[in-house]
């Protein structure tokens, strides 16, 4: 059994494009947000109640059991292990698939890899896909098949143990996709600039906007892979120990008892 | 000059310590959520607007800069740098006291160290500080010069590049603390359990509880630290590709061209 989810909320063609190609793989159970939960990171819903209701956003894809949430994506794979599935171990869980990257830094921000780290977290098989094309109505025709291939890969030979992939697909375009890709994370981050406006009462607001900078030249990044119409695809920890840090802080901090 | 940001709102107990200390230390800039925003992780604010004001919350900490901001710790630290301070360069960016645990697996769901983690990601030397102790009226008194003093060690010896440090502290408790000890994040997970309750209108709504479980028994994890009574300093990483996870992925997928 796989489980769905993803942060565009139930009603996304992006996940419903997901729920089309799994439903080639296996049984499909979906449990995802009732409404956007993009750039939510890895929240979790504790100060408020969460609402879980069956949900008929993808009752004309015959067979699939579907159920919408009010929470995070973090919150809809907590509430699918735990009440949804309870008995039920999925074989899989996919997350997705985004409109928009997630690549690079933007795995931080991102709502549909937290869905998947969640799953990581619990032990579970997980991947986060993503289509670099933020339009609502974006075209997922060139990656199905790449999709499902990943899928059945993890299904096949397993996700290293500790680790959720970051899949992301180059937007639609005249040229063929490369092929694949294992890479890791780019260098590069959002150089955020805040429009400035006023509301009805000359009361100042913010809307965050930014460019996505990248510095990182390597050919061994995501960033690099996507450029040259490649899929990405990184694995993700969730030990976000820097190992190479601690010994420099043992050495070079005055550590001893205060 | 130090920016001071947290994610229980500015006018918790903890950040008002906080903003106590390291007045004793340099100038102080807080910009901090106006709410509570515990757990909101990563998340940014990009399908709403954000208010950003200057905050009555502090003022009697005279010759503190402070603003409250409507969004989420990780937008307070993108508002700071590109409307608040310009080019004004902090020398350290603070966030916290948590009033509650950010060890181990939770530095994921953790608004604190998102603000510190979103100003590692602009280069800026950021510690996330957090007592273990949820208590709203947590006392803070037993750790104020833990926090001095790994402030001026920050101050004096830097940060390794591209991490930022989670620092927790045991509870007060009749044992003095035992030092500081630089740790590896430990091998555990929140346990989720479903509290499920009937709304006034017997429509059915649920609050997520849960029990940290700690199966990691190793001697270096910062949950050892703290049953020990020390003060855990776990460098993090923004990057968080799985280096091991690459090679495993391309010696066991087939990943040739579809």
């Amino acid at each position: 059994m796989i489980l769905v989810c993803n942060d565009d909320g139930i009603t996304a063609p992006g996940i419903r494009t997901l729920v089309k190609v799994m439903k080639e793989i296996g049984e499909v159970v979906v449990v995802a947000p009732d409404s956007p939960q993009s750039a939510t990171g890895h929240g979790i819903t504790i100060a408020n109640t969460l609402r879980l209701e069956e949900s008929r956003a993808l009752e004309d894809l015959t067979g699939v059991e579907a159920w919408e949430c009010s929470g995070t994506p973090a919150d809809c794979v907590k509430l699918a292990k735990h009440h949804v599935l309870k008995d039920r171990k999925p074989d899989l869980v996919v997350s997705g698939i985004n409109h928009g990257s997630n690549s690079s830094i933007s795995v931080l921000y991102s709502g549909t890899m937290s869905a998947a780290i969640e799953a990581a977290i619990e032990g579970l098989p997980a991947i986060g896909f993503s289509l670099c094309d933020y339009g609502a109505q974006a075209d997922f025709s060139h990656i199905e098949n790449y999709v499902a291939h990943i899928a059945r890969q993890a299904l096949t030979h397993g996700i290293p143990v500790g680790t959720a992939l970051n899949v992301n697909f180059p937007k639609k375009s005249d040229k063929a996709i490369a092929g694949i890709k294992v890479c890791r994370q780019a260098r590069a981050k959002w150089q955020e600039e805040f429009d400035e406006r006023r509301d009805p009462n000359n009361r100042r607001y913010f809307w965050l906007t930014g460019t996505f900078v990248n510095d990182d030249q390597g050919e061994d990044t995501d960033e690099w892979a996507l450029a040259q119409n490649y899929v990405s695809i990184v694995p993700c920890q969730f030990d976000m120990t820097a190992t190479f840090a601690m010994a420099q802080i043992n050495n070079n901090w005055e550590l001893k008892s205060r």
